[in-house]
């Protein structure tokens, strides 16, 4: 098959249909009118907007969020603007079918209608970026300038966004750290389609600066900053956003994300197939004898999911295990890999460790032995020795990898998510075992099907 | 016990009684007529100086190695001191009761009199540092030197010397970096007395530089720059040497076995016992014991001893067994502790070790995913991930480590003894297990006693 083959198949999957298009239409003038009535009822001075990809026309078939923002005055206070703007979302959501809050930088409404999920979230009315106050002040101006630079390439951002979806590098949530549906709307705009994106991938990547808005000629001195920091960050891609010099829209796409695209950006053009849109799920296998095979082991640890949204509680799930990768290594197990995640109201953090026993006594540094600690140490242990300046002495341990565990945790000298401590510390610890609802995410993890890019 | 007490029954016990006094002084006037007469029959222009602790009158009672010097003029080539002294020495040897060639710097001739070991060594007769040109050459110098500083506190240095002697501290060979004679003869000439030395034992280190022939002021320049490089090489203590200021007569002494002066003088002082002196040999244990309590293993390498002294052997044992605990660590095993040695022909490096067998898959870590290498290394292996920027897959291994060394060894990716490759090459490798010559160090390594500060 060959690619304007594979091609031709997949853009009636990803374009909306006609009927999809004029549901989503009349879905869009049905909540302006909503709004434009309730903000009268509460007679207040707020332009309702729509932005996201449903309004930049770049949704994929079947893929319809709605995002309605309600845009206050320059002039209205911060605190104004949060009640005011909640209170205002309120009011239209119930006009909706339900309606939740959600928390972000502020708190906004989602509400569904229809069947459809409609964010309602109050921003400033910013006609540039000097004037941009919050975090989503922005995405009016990256509606604004989709909508004028895109040229009709719709469905070619269509074609990029299903392509990173299929391989897994959509995304710009801390916990996947993959390309944001903007970022893929900015490369399309800038190398013209999306054959040409892949194609240029090696010298996107040599680039590393692309500059859309021609800010380091507009504004070199905030430019170069931005440039500047990003580079010291080492980010794969500096992409200034090209409505404010001071952002760079590739500021969450991680190396991994990269990476993968990378392999499979030559992959496809080498030998097109529609399997990089639409992969197929791979059977599984077992993860038990994954750990035959391998000879390592697995330790779980299962606990109550904290009621936290992901953006927030994924992070944390990541940054405690890495914790206990730390102090494992630490007390002398090595950890090959994690994994973490819930499942029905369970968080569960996974580790692949290189055994479950360690020996029973372990060599503990002390001070150089000159210094007043060093006459302590000496007086406090049985067998002391020098190597060079520093003393040494002999320390019973505990052997099994969960009693090190739970001494651990006991003596907080794991760092966790800060919101997990607790249930951490009340995790069911499970060796070379995991529930049936975890089997597959253990096999995926063990033979590092995961993260494989060959997969 | 007070410390005079001590004092008073260590005393008789190092110091040589009469008849020893007379029969090595025999020795010597005997020694010096044979060596006088071989010089003239051979017509050279040599003389003949008795150096080291006979001849300071510092040597241990029983202790009573002769070093006889023959010293050639300064315009002596040094091709022809080589030749002509190993033929002088030879001719001397020959009229006592046996000798040997060996090696140092230069060969030397190493005879046996009376019972008597009689070390016949050439070098330049010296005036002074200036004139130095073999590293032999400043034993005169030294001798006169301690000879002229001593002021009868000969029985000081004994003290201090087996004091040392019973500490394990005494003897700056290489493979033992504690006290030479002369720097116990330095301390005692600078502080005054063996009591006076331990007092000062904590002012000394903090001091650091040691200065007795006071050449900060005499030479400043050579002897800063003496002690700037002694101090980069972070030595415990600088004693610029009194006849050259080119040279820290501690150079070989190391943290390990100033540390444990430090810690044994303090304790001297605190409770005198004649035990400092003469140490009782402790009853051993079972390394096997010793090995199930630490949950820990054991793995011997024993091979043919090389034909090198050792002085050269053991820095050799050593640095191999470095190599081992490197390239174990990079394979996944620790090493916590090693020992070397030989016993009866047959050399040994022992390896304290956590386990004995490892994981069947390494993680192997590949280059950056954006190189050429990268898509070497994605096409080699089956499955392929990133972390960051690199690429890592897995790679089957043995398990068990006789076969990972003798892998390692075979690929040559152990650092070894130059002289010793062959040899550890067709080493038999033992797990848990020690000929019983080896049961002894065994224990010692295992339970620390072999370097415990508090034995």
């Amino acid at each position: 098959m060959d690619v304007e083959a594979v091609i031709e198949e997949v853009l009636p999957r990803v374009r909306p249909t006609e009927e999809e298009r004029a549901f989503v239409e009349g879905l869009m003038k049905e909540l302006e009118k909503l709004a434009v009535e309730t903000i009268v009822e509460l007679d207040l001075e707020v332009k309702p907007y729509f932005v996201g990809s449903l309004a930049k026309d770049t949704y994929l078939a079947g893929d319809h969020d709605i995002d309605l923002f309600l845009a206050f005055p320059l002039k209205t206070p911060l605190e104004e603007l949060r009640k005011k703007g909640l209170e205002l979302g309120r009011a239209i959501a119930k006009r909706l079918d339900s309606y939740e809050i959600a928390y972000a930088e502020h708190p906004y409404v989602r509400a569904y209608y229809r069947g459809v999920k409609v964010d309602i979230v109050p921003c400033y009315d910013v006609k540039s970026w000097r004037d941009v106050r919050t975090a989503v002040d922005r995405s009016i101006l990256h509606n604004r300038w989709v909508l004028e630079n895109l040229g009709g390439r719709n469905d070619e951002v269509r074609l990029l966004k299903r392509f990173l979806k299929g391989i897994k590098a959509y995304g710009s949530e801390i916990y996947v750290r993959g390309f944001s549906g903007y970022l893929a709307e900015i490369l399309v705009i800038k190398y013209g389609s999306f054959l040409e994106v892949l194609q240029k991938e090696d010298f996107i990547l040599r680039q590393k600066v692309i500059d859309p808005g021609n800010w380091l000629k507009r504004e070199p001195e905030i430019a170069m900053k931005t440039v500047k920091r990003e580079a010291e960050e080492d980010r794969p891609l500096i992409v200034i956003d090209p409505v404010d010099p001071r952002r760079n829209v590739a500021a969450n796409l991680g190396w991994e994300r990269y990476g993968v695209f990378h392999f499979k950006a030559h992959q496809f053009l080498e030998a097109p197939s529609l399997s990089f849109f639409f992969p197929e799920e791979k059977a599984g296998g077992s993860y038990l004898e994954e750990l035959r095979r391998k000879g390592t082991h697995m330790v779980t640890l299962l606990f109550e999911k904290p009621n936290l949204v992901d953006d927030v509680l994924m992070p944390q799930l990541e940054r405690s295990a890495r914790g206990f990768e730390r102090a494992l290594q630490r007390e002398g197990f090595r950890v090959l890999e994690w994994n973490v995640g819930h499942f029905r109201g369970k968080a569960f953090i996974m580790l692949e460790v290189d055994r479950l026993e360690r020996e029973k006594v372990r060599i503990k540094p002390g001070p150089e032995f000159f210094t007043e600690r060093g006459w302590d140490f000496y007086r406090k242990n049985e067998r002391v020795w020098l190597r060079g300046k520093r003393l040494y002495a002999e320390k019973r341990v505990k052997e099994g990898i969960v009693d090190v565990i739970s001494e651990l945790l006991s003596k907080n000298q794991i760092s966790l998510g800060k919101n997990l401590r607790k249930h951490v510390g009340d995790a069911d610890v499970l060796l070379d075992y995991v529930p049936e609802e975890l089997e597959e995410e253990a096999y995926l993890l063990l033979n590092r099907e995961k993260w494989n890019l060959k997969r």
